[in-house]
């Protein structure tokens, strides 16, 4: 038996989210891919992702994986799968890996991406990668409201419903954006992310930013855990999952490198 | 009554192209924005266009126009359909002209964008804006390709089939491209342009970049008339209708400040 590891991306538009659903005809990442797989393989292929993604929530370097009997090397695994899938998602990297990798249990982390547009009327081109914010944002606003959520915190209070999580302690390394005209963009890197709590953040920090809510909405969340405390979810389309980390080195160096890149784009 | 002019960008992916179609099933530009525009205006609109898109091309600047017995300012016109049309069709501008402006007839001028994605591995996210060629693009090809159509041809061996119009002679005034990495942006802009035309002249042209096709398949289809001369019709995904121009000295200049800008990108 293999094990294989698959980096993947995703335009989330036309997907409902990564979990199969029960019904074939909802269209879900875990579904196509599944699908594909047990027809090129010849067998059923069950995969196992690093954490799922919101309908409209897109991938650069979402990692899944999967067991096969088959013997099949790596690269006729990804040339044929390049030629197999549908455009809004292409295979990125394919690597045989060792039974004791995990997409979800092996990795020490994520970074996420969040654009927004903040010009006054929306745009047609790129409404699917770009949520939009008419409001006028205080980016120094901006800068304090997202400052606290750095460190080890009890985040419950960022998590969606209906998570079935063990703990909502996670430590976020980096929590950062920087605007480039009318365009803002957020990072985030930390060691797991809770359910919609990267669309929880963005949607908060921005209700502060525009003014819309006076209160220091993010101690409010961090200290009572209660999400009801925090400000709006953000919408999906804006949010992109950029690289699962299996290598804390990996992280910490990714974390240096992102940081002096927003540095540079804050003193432009 | 007055006549209104409307300019308006569109993301065409999820559109079956811009005419109003029998079916209100299929969704067209037309057919939404005369919907919206006469439950607004509680009155029968019909539009018109400075022509039609395909299916899955956009718009940055497409122009229409209509006519309208209601006394709206173009500002609260402009306000209300902000507000009532999808994402993926965004209104610019609302002007008040005069009766002797017509969207199509009054053009002198179009501007056409055609983006192509060069590297070997497709991308997912921006596969709706980005046509994909695999192939290698002898980039001196290309640009010796594209040379012969500036000018007044006889446009014929570009058009696809269906198109009724009175001439195939359109003047090319710009027919250019340049290249950033694995992106190809193509630059065109002429007093007119045939059915199908900016993709036909895309497809032939890669089929001689890329040595699919040894012929001179540009020099043929211009002397021969025929289309059957000339290569492949590009796909519609990397296709953006820019600008229509009304005014010559606009277009002028706008010709000059394209070409320095791609003069520029090349000597970069």
């Amino acid at each position: 038996m293999k094990r294989f590891k698959l980096t993947l991306s995703y335009d989330g538009t036309q997907f409902f989210g990564f979990q199969r659903q029960k019904s074939k005809e909802i269209r879900t990442i875990q579904g196509v891919l599944e699908e594909r797989l047990s027809q090129l393989l010849n067998e059923t292929i069950i995969i196992h992702g690093s954490g799922r993604t919101d309908s409209g929530v897109h991938a650069m370097g979402q990692v899944i994986h999967f067991d096969t009997n088959r013997h099949i090397p790596a690269e006729q695994l990804q040339y044929a799968l390049l030629r197999n899938l549908p455009r809004d998602l292409v295979i990125i990297a394919v690597e045989e890996v060792t039974k004791d990798f995990h997409a979800r249990k092996s990795s020490c982390g994520k970074w996420y991406r969040y654009q927004l547009y903040n010009g006054q009327r929306p745009h047609a081109i790129g409404h699917m990668y770009w949520s939009h914010e008419p409001q006028a944002i205080d980016d120094q606003k901006l800068q304090a409201a997202l400052k606290p959520l750095i460190g080890y915190h009890h985040f419950q209070g960022f998590c969606g419903r209906g998570a079935t999580v063990d703990t909502f302690e996670r430590t976020i390394f980096l929590a950062d954006f920087y605007r480039q005209e009318e365009k803002i963009i957020f990072h985030f890197i930390g060691d797991g992310f809770l359910r919609k709590m990267v669309r929880n953040i963005v949607g908060t920090v921005l209700d502060m930013a525009t003014g819309r809510k006076k209160e220091d909405l993010i101690e409010n969340a961090l200290i009572s855990g209660d999400r009801r405390e925090g400000g709006a979810t953000a919408p999906p389309e804006g949010l992109f999952l950029e690289k699962v980390f299996y290598d804390v080195a990996e992280m910490k160096e990714q974390i240096e490198i992102l940081q002096n890149f927003i540095l540079q784009k804050k003193h432009k």
